[in-house]
């Protein structure tokens, strides 16, 4: 008998979801992303605020990834125009907002974009709706939209009073029902605030992840995000996300071992913004960890036109390395002896 | 022995070139469309001013015509954006600019489009390289660029002293090739002094013509244009081509005998506007007429967005009746009979 073909859900946004699923797409499994749609900047916005389309941006990454099209209908969809008016613009965001327009709606758009990159799997915005992400801060101060959030430095010193979407939505029912059904459903790595939470603040989806019986993996972030995320370690991560479900839900994480050279440490500007694997002995984990090298060798180039290249990450995951962890666990499932080490 | 397939090109541009592509795409020949260069108006101008890039106008509608590609992709290829800093911007015009600039040049780019686009046949730029169209008058006025030259309005009354392009170029190699192995080579209908002459400008193609074997159809066009073709007969347009190629080289002439209906009629500004078939009995004519009905019954829409739609036809040739008519010649060859009417 065949073997039965197993289903994997991603969960996430922004380059995170690129990677994550460039690595996905190469295995024998269905494959469905869940992507974020509280996206406002650059481009995106740009597009949000004079077509009064959709935020096609964490889409477009999802659908380049996992694109079976020739090389260079990939190369078209991370494409940005360098100068005049469409400096800045995104030819793959162009491409969804011009479905959105002719199909009439975003999701029909995104089925229409799908069949033209021939991709492989499904990719599903978690909401249907335009919505805006807001963080009111402990402080007072309300944070609106996720680019604000992106680029705001003090959420880490003043604290989270909360944070909601605007208008209230629910779930695309795809969603929730690929949460349901999965074998294995994977949450990030992504920035947490702008491209990881908003996707929890959608109706029915901590419900459906509390509910699955899915395995659940949480790919830890490489990098502390100033400002935001200082000083985070590996459990501070999964505690934000099991939190975020309501329920201790993650089942493992992943975590890179392999130190990043220098020259990309310098990079950044505080050298402490590594994320820390925590103590080791004290913690009462509910997950188990695999510790391994999920560094990308690979040298980041950013376009000339990407406004926001500044405040992206030059230390990365290998979409290879992180794929083949993501396999092993799909493979062994809610495995109960400890695995902290695969070499 | 399979028949051998029969090599037609056409030479034209804009919407003319569009709908006889549409048509002759249904038949088993070798199709190749040389097209022009020189736009500068609308959405292709402001891509060749602000990004530097080729005018892809002309060559979109080519592409779109001959694409076997899903309906979506087709619509895709013509969708103008409606707001905001996109408005008026062709989608098709984008995809090219982003492939001339990914691939470094845009032959290159057209080529990648027409395998995006699944397109039947052949679409080859006259030239390879960036040119403007200058018409100098005898009233010394000197007109710059297709753009003004479409829009000016005193061709005709004061007469044209000296058409040519700036930078003078050498035609496309492929495209006097195609002209040379053509057993049809099909020129119009369209703008005479915007889409068809700034093809005969360029350095290589009217030669090609007086040297090639093919049987020659000039489509007549089926409205005058004000200020430019007025009172023009059958036989002056014919003359024009005949002029610019440097020989009496057309051996068909096509021409619609349907009446348009009287709303149509009124559209344009001076109901003389339609195109005469000349005194019959007078002309010495060089060529043979085909008259018959090639009139489209479709009611033609605008997009909102189109800024020159004010300027377009709204009487219109039948992809379909035209097709037809010219897969007749290709098969009578270079009759010497009279062909007076086809019914």
């Amino acid at each position: 008998m065949a073997k039965k073909i197993k289903k994997v859900v991603t969960i996430g946004g922004g380059t995170g979801s690129f990677m994550l699923l460039s690595g996905l797409k190469n295995y024998p499994i269905e494959l469905s992303a869940i992507v974020s749609m509280a996206d406002d900047g650059g481009s995106t916005g740009i597009l949000r605020d004079e077509l009064g389309v959709l935020p096609p941006g964490d889409v477009r990454q999802c659908l380049a990834a996992l694109s079976g099209a020739s090389d260079i209908m990939r190369t078209l969809m991370t494409y940005r125009f360098e100068e005049g008016g469409l400096k800045g613009h995104n030819f793959g965001n162009l491409l969804l907002s011009a479905l959105e327009k002719i199909t009439g709606n975003f999701s029909a758009g995104v089925t229409e974009a799908a069949k033209i990159l021939n991709i492989k799997g499904e990719v599903i915005p978690v909401a249907d709706k335009e919505v805006n992400l807001f963080i009111e801060l402990k402080n007072g101060k309300l944070i609106k939209g996720e680019n604000e959030v992106r680029h705001n430095f003090e959420i880490k010193k003043a604290g989270i009073k909360k944070s909601f979407l605007k208008p209230i939505v629910k779930a695309n029912k795809k969603a929730v029902q690929k949460i349901l059904e999965a074998d294995l459903i994977v949450i990030g790595p992504g920035d947490y605030y702008g491209s990881i939470m908003p996707n929890f603040l959608v109706q029915g989806i901590s419900e459906a992840l509390r509910n699955t019986k899915a395995v659940v993996v949480f790919n830890c972030n490489l990098v502390n995000r100033k400002g935001q995320t200082d000083n985070f370690t590996l459990d501070d991560y999964a505690n934000l996300v099991n939190e975020q479900i309501g329920k201790e839900r993650i089942d493992f994480v992943t975590f890179n071992t392999k130190e990043p050279g220098k020259n990309l440490i310098k990079k950044y500007e505080e050298e402490s913004m590594l994320v820390d694997f925590g103590e080791e002995k004290d913690q009462k984990r509910t997950y188990r960890i695999i510790k391994t090298d999920l560094l990308s060798d690979k040298k980041v180039r950013y376009s000339k036109a990407d406004a926001i290249a500044a405040t992206r990450a030059f230390i990365r995951h290998d979409s290879e390395k992180l794929a083949r962890v993501l396999m092993v666990i799909l493979e062994l499932g809610k495995y109960e002896g400890i695995i902290n080490e695969i070499v």
